[in-house]
């Protein structure tokens, strides 16, 4: 059996948050957007159809709780879900809350310009992201 | 009881393929990308957590019925799969066959300058995507 070992760019450009049942919950480390990403813990998977059945369903409600819980506590205007993998193969799910006014309205957010890190901004959010999750 | 209304601006921009259990199937009309569109049809729903939970379900097995078949028959370097609606708030699924020789790899496809329409080749595709989701 292969490890799991998250991609070096997934992990370069973001921010742990939480482990739930399949996936890594990570913060991308740009505060123009709040955008989270879901990596299932499996390893080899580049495609939804890669993972077994019962991780694609465990999949599915992990996208749904993270999405209620950007809903519910950000209030975007927009949730954005998307699992691209163009340019990191590794298996993984943007959640990102929208916002009409944001940097990339209506435009997707991907190579949107310079990232702008959080800096010590991240952590309030990111504890709040926690106990929501922990919540459900 | 609000009657289901497929949004003018995604009718005009694609082609039926197959009514599914839950979701009209469309292709998007721009050869560029073999790229289709599942929109659930039940009225006033804009996000994923609209849907009430078995059609949340019912999503997913249909998202992943029409991720086989573009994987299975077209063979892409990687499948894109995204709910999105900044612009159209209707809700609807992209899934999208992308290759490494395609017109926007490897950035995302929206936005990407003009579509080119289909035509006639449509149909050959469209017709074997049926046959392709019925034998499933």
């Amino acid at each position: 059996m292969t490890a799991f070992n998250l991609d070096p760019r997934l992990r370069d450009d973001s921010i742990p948050v939480a482990n739930l049942g399949l996936c890594s919950l990570r913060l991308i480390d740009d505060r123009r957007f709040p955008w989270l990403l879901l990596i299932p813990r499996r390893p080899g998977c580049v495609e939804l159809l890669d993972l077994q059945a019962k991780d694609q369903a465990q999949l599915w409600r992990e996208i749904l709780a993270v999405s209620g819980v950007l809903k519910d506590r950000l209030q975007p205007d927009k949730l954005n879900v998307a699992a691209l993998g163009n340019q990191v193969a590794q298996l993984h799910v943007h959640l990102i809350a929208r916002y009409r006014e944001d940097a990339a309205w209506p435009g997707p957010v991907w190579g949107m310009g310079q990232s702008l890190p959080w800096g010590e901004d991240a952590r309030p959010l990111i504890e709040q992201l926690r106990k929501d999750l922990e919540a459900r």
